[in-house]
């Protein structure tokens, strides 16, 4: 299940990269939930050549986060703003001074649109 | 000379998906400032294959960049770090209390060391 989410995650990112054909096959399999069979139905190929396409297309997406890594970087990125967002709640806290509270809720509100 | 410019930012975000002979010779070219004579010089080559190349992984890293954008959005991640950088200065000046200077000035380190 967990690489089931990984492969999905990783479809986010580099998917892309693949052909069209390979990205609604590995879409089909891994966001839409249909089985093989159903898969080598739709696409009037067998159950084998489905199942080559998924393996292989699971390799180049393991292999694109080993070399470019944005799955990795994306996650440092939201725990960065998450860590700064509680930041903020503390400064928001110590701070009584209409003018600065608006600014900590405009820099806020930057940050979790931008980031 | 923007093209190279632009080349060479584009070789720092997808160079590892090139092979490693491919991003030699664009090292040589594009960061190193090489001719073509001696990159085929090193390569034991001939020019034409040399700029072939060079006009592939050019067309690749374009390519590449349509696809994933990885440089538009860092451009734009700088944009907002410079942007919440300004906003901070003014928030300091704003501020009169120890405490709060003190995790504005955290906060600033974080961003600038993450981002």
């Amino acid at each position: 299940m967990e690489e089931r989410i990984e492969i999905s995650i990783l479809l986010d990112f580099y998917g892309e990269l693949l052909t069209d054909k390979q990205k609604d096959i590995m879409n089909m399999y891994y966001n839409e939930d249909l089985s093989l069979g159903e898969i080598s139905e739709i696409n009037n190929t067998s159950r084998q050549a489905i199942h080559d396409i998924l393996k292989r297309c699971c390799k180049l997406l393991l292999e694109y986060e080993s070399k470019l890594e944005l799955k990795n970087k994306n996650e440092k990125l939201l725990l960065l703003k998450e860590s700064l967002l509680v930041k903020f709640d503390c400064l928001s806290d110590m701070v009584n001074n209409d003018e600065a509270a608006f600014l900590i809720n405009e820099i806020k509100k930057q940050l979790i649109e931008n980031l």
